[in-house]
């Protein structure tokens, strides 16, 4: 046998350029709570890819174990009950790592006993480390709830412990009591939930208004004072169902958000609160927003003209529920493809301030 | 609002030369059954990044969900039933989703009747899609099982169907009844896994002879009359006890040799087994472990100097028990931070012929 040592070290070929665009060396570590399905890409199997991949190493909790997701209309699996959550929560405590993460992202989460726990969790967390937490108050679209109602007074109770949240329009109306019906609506929702909440950063993400050929994203970050600093983003709409780009935005939203949080020196401040001179623009929110977007747009687009090739190539199933289980699969984000688009977007969307 | 889609659509310059270095267009599917954990790197949580990183889409059924590794001799947490495994598989099947999969990755699964469960699933996906089985027959290390008994005749009663095994030494011992103590010893239990399983390849991991300052790692891939192509790689000795490294080399493996097999044109043919003219140290085989052991080396590498400057940045626990706990979370693999190193390890060992 050849000593292999002595005629193949080349271990300083495998360092290039490359590493250097993003975060590697110096690793925050996430918690996420969320789903997990076997097949396809939402909750924690998206959350725990796309962190990792952008540096951030990622833990993931599971609040569920389905087959696929529910935008089939047919599943099988199993919860994880409440008091399955709280032991994993002493098995980490025990080995002493709750500490290890500086983060949390909290997801889809099916029942008010498990949302509890969840919230119990996240509370520790944070005393501990003084992590920062991502809620993503998973509650429903476009006016239905997939989740039990009991679900909704518990987010309430929680949300003036999180730091982000990134709720939809429909949730946003749930948690603000606000009608989202245009520009100065969305305007009124976010200073609205900085106000009830407390809460130091929001994203409204996806908005539609009546008759809009695009759609709004929105954000803002609090002043030492509690006032808004509030912006929009405009995004062409891309044509078709994509299951789980909520949690996809979630991943790449705190990514960024660290990433610039970190470029202004805010990591060990709570809250991660930039100064008041902050320009709206200028907030790490606002640029995080402009570049999770771009990664959205780039990989919904490659989704969908896979789906639209996938269709193509098959005959279409005939009964509805069959062509829906055919569309639906054909769907599926394409992230294992689209790790450029993560990584390097490149397109940007400008954020313009919000009155 | 300004139009965001005028002023930047930057869209080409997020493709570069990294794209072509690895397979993201003609993507495989993979369904990994092994184990979760919530907190560090093993079963799973390994694979689903490192496959998904390499291009191959993984869908993962978790057969447990716990807190963290049993290396640290404590965890909470859960099992899934053979019951949940099935059920899962059936939600799979009813929406079509189990044809999307064409390889297998089938690793720690902790019961007896689970195994059986594992094991309806893979011949089932093999069946409908002619899909390549990776089976790593985790049942224990340096004479201990961690798996109930009934699990290894289970085990016997599967591997038949498989297309690679990437047993260690003790696993080695307990499914080819060869005592493995030197390389002749080594090469007698690799053709006799051929001969009682008729399992096309075979790789042995992390071999260790009394007395010896390297480990060796074996292969072999049979020929069309049921002959060994037999090679052995040696590969220097990292101190220290890390977790996860099996899982981490049956998941390389598994993108290397897809890789090399896809290069060679085997990819559409039952097992991927290479015509009867290609030499040992040409099989796809033994060019993917090559590979394989060069990302091992360096990932290894780059956790031991993470651990050490943990460890001496951290006052020592006091109790064995706690500083056991203090060393093992110190030691987990550091996947994240090694992307580099897993796609590209430029480091290579040389495989010689094992007589």
């Amino acid at each position: 046998m050849t000593d292999p040592t002595d005629t193949h070290t080349h271990t300083d070929t495998h360092t290039d350029s490359h590493t250097n665009s993003h975060t590697h060396t110096d690793t925050g570590k996430v918690l996420a709570i969320a789903s997990h399905v076997v097949s396809g890409f939402v909750g924690n199997t998206t959350t725990t890819f796309v962190l990792n991949l952008l540096g951030l190493e990622t833990g993931s909790l599971n609040t569920v174990q389905f087959s696929n997701h529910s935008g089939y209309r047919q599943l099988r699996g199993f919860r994880t009950s409440a008091a399955q959550i709280l032991e994993i929560f002493e098995g980490l405590e025990q080995s002493g790592l709750l500490e290890g993460f500086d983060m949390l992202l909290t997801g889809y989460v099916p029942g008010e006993e498990e949302l509890r726990a969840v919230g119990k969790i996240a509370r520790e967390v944070k005393k501990r480390g003084g992590g920062f937490w991502l809620l993503d108050p998973v509650m429903g679209d476009q006016g239905k709830l997939y989740v039990s109602e009991g679900v909704v007074p518990v987010y309430k109770s929680l949300i003036h412990h999180a730091d982000l949240i990134v709720p939809n329009q429909f949730e946003t109306e749930l948690i603000s009591g606000v009608k989202v019906t245009s520009l100065a609506t969305l305007s009124t929702a976010l200073d609205t939930l900085h106000r009830m909440y407390l809460i130091p950063h929001i994203v409204i993400t996806s908005v539609t208004f009546d008759g809009a050929s695009k759609m709004a994203c929105a954000g803002s970050s609090i002043t030492s004072s509690g006032a808004s600093r509030k912006f929009v983003v405009d995004v062409p709409i891309i044509d078709g169902f994509f299951s789980g780009t909520g949690d996809l935005f979630a991943a790449l939203t705190l990514a960024r958000l660290r990433e610039h949080s970190a470029a202004a020196g805010l990591l060990s401040t709570a809250g991660w609160i930039p100064p008041d001179e902050t320009a709206t623009l200028d907030l790490p929110l606002a640029k995080a927003v402009e570049v999770v977007l771009g990664s959205m747009h780039l990989v919904l687009k490659k989704t969908k003209s896979t789906r639209d090739r996938i269709l193509l190539s098959q005959a279409a199933e005939q009964g509805e529920k069959e062509r829906h289980v055919q569309v639906t699969r054909a769907s599926e984000l394409r992230l294992v493809q689209s790790q450029e688009e993560l990584l390097r977007p490149g397109l940007r969307y400008e954020a313009t301030v919000l009155p």
